[in-house]
């Protein structure tokens, strides 16, 4: 499989420029406001697919955005091999902090990326990431390289909780009937270390709406005598954390896995600086839970963030009023055993519990997803380190990861079978931030990569 | 002065369409979107006070927006009464729960206003008000029934601070020399019974902000492990307040003028009910500082309220982010003694010391003033209960209001003058909320009593 490098080479130029065109469309799942925008992402993707090699691609209409569908079959008795990537995106906003437009992609070169890399909305999540499949797929068919069957299942709501791919998948397992699934949608450590992602957080996801005096009033006239449901809003989160920011709901820790101390004395080699950390992010100190290091507070453990805040005046100026309302979107990352729906519903109960006499509460869950880890033992893992080793000269970290894909747990409950998580992003990529960008290095690297993975899965499979 | 009430009946359409014409136009002096708007408020406010019959009316720059001048002397020898005003509005949003457009004024009956209330920004607070001045003003003038002399100074700040009415009163202190002045921009208790506010508590307004990571942060990737500006805000905005509420920020009470056991039976004299109260606001209990009740809680005791908070995703949907900076807009009422700048100064030292290392904070100040209490035995405050009594048929009650005048302390002390607050609005006149509206009643009664003060201030002062 030689030529794949010189293909990559050979092809560089056309591979950005495809995915530039794909990183114009502002795919924004969340917003309604984009939907064309979205569907018209849909339409490139399958067409991309069909240029790429597929004998046949579907859009398969849902309940919400449609799932792009693709398949290779060169003979049922092989592997099938399963790629999951999704083309809608983040918002974008706050856009003042964007550097040039996030969806008007440019390459700007970085000190990570002195090769360049592209800036825009989606380009390492997960448009980037998913593309990499395709021209690897392009690369395998035009050169009768492919070596198993494949099958592309892209979605569109990825970002805002895969409601239709759930529905799509439990009415699917036939069609998607795999041998492993491959995804692009996390990170490695960095590009000279690749690392294959192990473990995923769960997530519950919800909106919280606390009202007290039935219209806003004049701060003065009522201000010390009626409930504020800001300063309440603002108490209650502030109640979700003890002193060692260990989270207060009750029953919250009860199925967390607590690794063991070889586990942890494990993750600890992977290679970190608590400096390098503090001054790329320009704060004095971490914060987190007591007892746990960085690595082990954004992976291992459950955490619980607000997302977003709002509530009263905001507007240019002073008004003195007390708001009828204030608004928050909490989020919490959950570790394997913790099931998401069970600890939504454990705060919900606590929230509503805590809200003093003076407001009502209304907790409205948004989305969540079950956490996950995979076996380093598997040969889908093994195929895809053997290929990292090979392109990068040094085998794969596994680590575990603070994000979440929610449907990683919900492909093995429905379709049996592991899902590998292949990143070639950077932490310093940022992702859902201002100025998201994708390396060209790893994004090449991504194509060259992928198709060993192919090559060696089969082989060990045999 | 038998004919007053005649010529208000006579006149009173008239009345009500000026002020309407007044009220189309949308002062909000917090936005500077609605700066010509403000300044053609001025010119109205200026061409009503040339045509109710001053001789000099002047439109005086200051480093904001003008201030309207304007007075007619008919004897140096006779007392000179000075009435303030302001032309400016509160911001009308949230726009959504105005039932008709907050510049499109409309007529409505209520409950408690059956003879209709004119539905509009800035009805009651302060355009409506103000404009019985200058109404009344009309009449003394076209019926020679003016006792003495009289000026105006109605200024486009009020909303925001005052900054340049201060500017204006230092600078011209001979200009507006006058024995009382006359101010209606507070309520009374109802329609049937008059009150008279003799004091008003002072205000501390900041903002302030918290700045943790460089950037928006992933919250998989992130949450957990660096302090979320969010979370941290609402953590120090709920330390703020004890477990009694009373605020923690030290030295916070040191100057607070504690009231007797005497004069707390007086005002718990004045007719309240707790279940209307509750009921009104749809809330099923109040909130406030343990010791005190509702009464007290807003007019004799210290507060503090946020009055607008923002921070991360607040759009549709989800966005699993951990922001960069989070916001509030947080406001103090103060009471007589507490200096405004000594708390600000205060809230600052505090609030900056109790950030966690992790964020920055920057505390901005946006404005404020002191408060103000005035002795009932004065000519000024006789007169004006001579006036509500003859025109009501019941003597006014006295009351502290938790709101703020910040200029009524810098009148007492740059012009060395006692003012009279004679409102008429009433607390359910939704100022500083959407639907804000002014009883037609009220219009009219003010109108008819406010020449009966001039006559009885003259006679008293004799």
């Amino acid at each position: 499989m030689e030529n794949i490098k010189s293909y990559v080479q050979q092809h560089k130029d056309r591979f950005i420029n495809e995915l530039i065109e794909l990183l114009k469309i502002p795919s924004v799942s969340a917003d309604t406001a984009y939907s064309q925008d979205v569907i018209d992402t849909a339409e490139a993707v399958k067409e991309s697919l069909s240029q790429a090699g597929c004998d046949l691609v579907e859009i398969c209409d849902t309940p919400g955005y449609p799932i792009i569908y693709g398949e290779k079959i060169i003979d049922p008795n092989l592997p099938t091999v399963l790629v999951y990537g999704h083309y809608d995106v983040q918002p974008p906003d706050p856009l003042e902090l964007w550097t040039s437009p996030p969806f008007e992609p440019v390459i700007k070169t970085t000190e990570i990326h002195p090769e360049g890399a592209i800036f825009a909305r989606g380009a390492c999540d997960d448009k980037g990431q998913m593309f990499m499949h395709v021209k690897a797929l392009e690369y395998m068919v035009r050169n009768n390289e492919l070596p198993c069957n494949v099958k592309f299942m892209i979605e569109g709501e990825e970002e805002v909780g895969s409601a239709s791919l759930a529905w799509f998948v439990e009415r699917n397992q036939e069609k998607l009937k795999n041998d492993v699934i491959l995804i692009s949608d996390t990170g490695m450590i960095s590009n000279q270390q690749p690392s294959i992602t192990t473990g995923l957080r769960g997530l519950s996801y919800v909106e919280v709406e606390v009202t007290g005096p039935n219209r806003d009033l004049h701060s003065g006239l009522y201000g010390g005598a009626v409930a504020n449901p800001i300063n309440i809003l603002a108490k209650m989160i502030a109640s979700l954390h003890d002193e060692d920011n260990h989270i207060t709901i009750p029953g919250f820790y009860d199925k967390v896995q607590e690794l063991s101390a070889e586990e942890r004395a494990e993750m600890a080699k992977a290679p970190f600086s608590l400096e390098k950390y503090k001054n790329a992010l320009n704060i004095a100190d971490v914060y987190g839970e007591k007892g746990y290091v960085t690595n082990e507070r954004n992976s291992i453990r459950p955490t619980l963030d607000v997302n977003g805040i709002w509530g009263g005046y905001t507007g240019e100026g002073a008004k003195t009023v007390i708001a009828s309302k204030a608004f928050a979107k909490i989020s919490m990352r959950l570790v394997p055993n913790q099931d998401w729906e069970e600890i939504t519903a454990l705060f919900t109960k606590h929230f509503t519990s805590i809200a003093p006499a003076g407001v009502t509460v209304k907790v409205t869950p948004h989305h969540g997803g079950q956490g996950y880890v995979t076996p380093i033992d598997s040969i889908g893992y093994q195929a895809a380190n053997k290929a990292y080793t090979e392109t990068f000269g040094v085998p794969a970290i596994p680590v575990r990861s603070g994000g979440s894909i929610p449907i990683v747990a919900l492909f093995e409950k429905e379709l049996k079978s592991k899902t590998i998580l292949m990143g070639f992003g950077l932490d310093s990529d940022a992702i859902h931030s201002p100025n998201e960008h994708f390396g060209i290095f790893n994004y090449l690297k991504g194509i060259e990569t992928i198709p060993l993975f192919y090559k060696y899965f089969v082989e060990l499979s045999k």
